[in-house]
């Protein structure tokens, strides 16, 4: 069958076709799936780069998120049958309750081959139906980018209505972060470098938005906006080199909920936490039985991801060079 | 009436005895008490550097724990009579519920004069009656040190039966914390530079103890104490000097919470918050229903609080360097 | 004074003008407040009857809800001052945090005097500004219905986008209960024995109504509307006339709201609560701390609630007469 | 092989030996375990005549609990290994997260055949680890009481130091929850009709019993107890029976965890439910996360079981007869 693979871990040159990859067969309890749509995310590039934590076994075949259709199921498989739409989940292992290390060991398009080849085979315990409402290409964007933002807002952070949001930046998380918040009826304020994405926030629901580029001490921003009081939450992707702003934007006794690193590595001073009362929870993704509740829930709202701009499967590095520009506004998709 | 005065908030030599302070009177809803004890705390030691956040107002009283008789009642005051022993709650404003910006205003010994004082008028709604069980000596222990360590592990940390948690050092939180986790049920590790600290926090419970001298990579000796998991909780007082390594010991979805600063200020990398699913969450003392819950449990379980050594009022100073020498073993308390 | 009180509570001809009642002063730490605007619970004809739980004391001013303006402050008070348009709460005692019997013991318009006077003193913390939106009309309808209502579906219910309520009638707690519901994205169904009742239901956002005259068999409909699941929760105010199709209505691990009790004393099964893994939660009003989250919510929704009609004070019996009618939808409310 | 069937659901004369059932083998993903100790429950009573909710079907081999030795794995297990020490879940489908009803549609020893055979096979996610400090004799008790008891009072009622907790009677949940209470620091009043139960329950750590045959208004006893607040947490196993005395002995803002039932079918006025402020919550055993959760806090804690009287197979209506006399104090218990 036709898989991109991780060749060499030192960028997108590294991704490459290999058209003789052996097709998986569905062995107990297994599921083969035609992928028909998959995803993008910012680790992607980490793990193309090498430096994704934990590293990726040799060869992979990266992305995972990935949406399609399933073509035959193994021995003892009860809960799909051929002709099902499914999507992969990042964890294969975190069917439900807390996390653990064992929850997390088995993450799709790292550890273990992903979702960017003609075909996949996954244990019928990693595998969720698609929401009946979405296209392939809507639904490969739920995986990851979607379930993490959910996992934030409506897990950790149990947003309610009349609560105030602060998210950063455009990708993904933020997106769907926007678009979940707005659902459970919070006021959103988000941060972009460009007026033009602001403006495209402003159409998806968010209340009030600020260019970080015009206003580096968004902050503040933020903080009058609040009238001193400071957000209820802040979905953190930006890392060290914005953590601290988002310490002085959260009200006493909030939360952050604090995701991937986009932009790099660095330190920051914690004494604010404590001061401030502030819970800073790290997020990884999330359960299957999360990934249930959030389809149960777009599916009635009938939520529409967010799509940038959809490439063919073999203009695979025209999609990740689309992500690396930073250009996009919504996720990049890879039809097959 | 006697009362100290910090006049110069550049250390103990700053801290001065006022023979001749107006003696305060109940007002409305007020209570006036005659202080009997009093214990100290590390925050204290800031206090009287001009190092604590938020500062503290001039002249101020100092020490934010203290247990008295109540001599008087303004008018309208309906839960306490004269006659009654009582504490002080640290923050005189934060009743119950979540923490807010207005609850942590008024804390005792900085923004509002303390505890160190012949007599203390508070009003009713910031006092609490004492442990039938205690003297007012131990009783004096617990507005700050006792109530932090109760919220970061009750409230917060909601510490179970079978749970690990790992305790930096011997100071008032951790042995509060050390008695709370055992009384609860849970395995406690705990680390000291002290060889004779550590024989008696095992004397008090502790199940497990690392001298971080002789062990200066206690996070992996952590590690192997619990099979490499990492434990469930970490009472976080050492700041950033040890957080990095509190977070390495904690497990997978584990919590920290994360108290005062006694090792100064520095900075941390908050990535491995991230791959470990970790809660950081900052401590401030705690709300007066959580006193209340927290005195109706060690009633019950007849608790005692360690105390080191206790000083008459005349000795405030050397009850001052007895903390700063760090050889105390158990809160540091003054009697009047 | 103006003030009606229940000369003898055999019914509404037993509440009577009393026109030389003293007017109350602002003692220590307390609020004087003219009355504009009052309004009907269920639990008024309860009181008026004689019949509510816990009794009232003789000659009590009837009424919980009342919202007016500060005219005087007495010594003491800080929060509020004169000019502040104000509402008092239920309760007067429980702040914040868990319900206590302490907490609860005060209530307006039964055990003390209520709000049907023209002047009203309350201690400044039974008091709570009135949302800056709404007129005192409006306003007056929270203390109640609104704060039970959200205690129901925010506090104990933690209602969510994506799930599904289930209410009982088009009584006050009913209808703030929809507006609650449809703030936070979730999908409400609700019964009624009108048409006209639920027409009116719906354009305020219901998603699925049913008439359980015309469906006596009402929890099979709602078995049909969720696909045989159940709904999440229940906001049941019918008491034993209606809980058994309440808990046939729930899903597996579902939450039952159980509120006031307008249908009658009487007995129910409880084994189904068993088999299902219900939980069946007793609501009672709310906390101060809740209905200033509450506020906070509304405000920023900038939610009406739903009036059914003004009466003059002179018309007191007519309003109490429009409530017991039935033919009601919304609050019946009194203007001063 | 061995297996006892039920023939005929009027009894336990309808329970018969089979010799020539067929020996089950291990399929793809499952487990075969060589039983070598079963435990009965009250609802293996119901089970046996036909009255359990839910039915069971045709000649079902009895018993939810049991505990052997991996003897055989199917293709595709990786957690398990022959020679393993396992206990079978009640539920084959409640891995973790909250309760669903697909959850619970296959409970060993009802829907699907149990554990009273010489051979079991079970998928191996419906498998979990024997503590490694018991006997397959004391692991066979937990399956059903053990972890019913545990999900009451450690998940839903979240018990504390300092908190009270009132069991009814002294059957095999009541035991386990006395136990966990105590591990806990919880204190325990436990009723029961039995002066001799009574005295064992003590030496087990009750604090305060009950004998409810002297005492038939046994709540008004609890009352005193608990200075006229009542209990923080119920374990309400005697159903219609007992449950309005429960509800009268649980404090405002109480937990009644309902379980099971014994005393037979019934109504209660629901009422005092809201007055009070209570939970009641229907429990229904456990998942399997919650029985890791268990035997990780039991391993701990080296806590033993409590037996009554061991059983050989050949001797299984003895068994029985031993649970229906109601002289038993602790698990009956049979052999293999």
């Amino acid at each position: 069958m036709n898989a991109y693979e991780i060749k060499k871990a030192t960028g997108i040159e590294g991704i490459v076709l290999n058209s003789g990859r052996a097709e998986p067969e569905a062995g107990h309890g297994e599921i083969k799936i035609r992928v028909r749509a998959t995803s993008l995310n910012y680790r992607d590039l980490l793990v193309a780069k090498g430096t994704y934590r934990g590293g990726s076994k040799p060869s992979v075949i990266p992305l995972s998120d990935g949406a399609g259709d399933v073509i035959d199921v193994g021995p003892g498989v009860s809960r799909f049958k051929v002709g099902d739409r499914v999507l992969g989940a990042f964890f294969q292992g975190w069917t439900a309750g807390a996390i653990t290390t064992e929850a997390t060991t088995r993450s799709l398009g790292s550890s273990i081959d992903g979702m960017l080849a003609e075909y996949v085979v996954l244990p019928e315990f990693g595998v969720i139906r698609v929401p009946s409402h979405m296209t392939d290409e809507q639904a490969a964007t739920l995986p990851c980018a979607g379930l993490t933002a959910w996992n934030a807002m409506v897990e950790v952070g149990r947003i309610k209505a009349g609560e105030t949001v602060l998210l950063l930046g455009t990708g993904g998380v933020s997106l769907f972060a926007l678009q979940f918040a707005k659902l459970h009826g919070a006021r959103v304020v988000l941060t972009s470098s460009s007026d033009a994405k602001l403006a495209l926030a402003k159409s998806l629901g968010a209340d009030d938005v600020i260019n970080y580029r015009d206003t580096p001490d968004w902050d503040k921003a933020v903080s009058i906006l609040t009238d001193g009081r400071g957000v209820d939450m802040v979905v953190e992707v930006g890392g060290p080199g914005t953590l601290e702003r988002s310490i002085r934007s959260t009200r006493v006794g909030g939360t952050i909920a604090m995701i991937g690193v986009v932009s790099g590595t660095g330190q920051i001073d914690p004494q604010p936490l404590i001061s401030r009362a502030i819970r800073l929870q790290g997020i990884r993704v999330g359960s299957l039985a999360m990934f249930r509740a959030m389809n149960a829930t777009i599916t009635k709202a009938a939520l529409i991801p967010v799509i940038d701009r959809v490439f063919p499967f073999e203009k695979v590095h025209d999609a990740y060079a689309r992500l690396i520009g930073g250009a996009h506004f919504g996720k990049v998709v890879i039809t097959l």
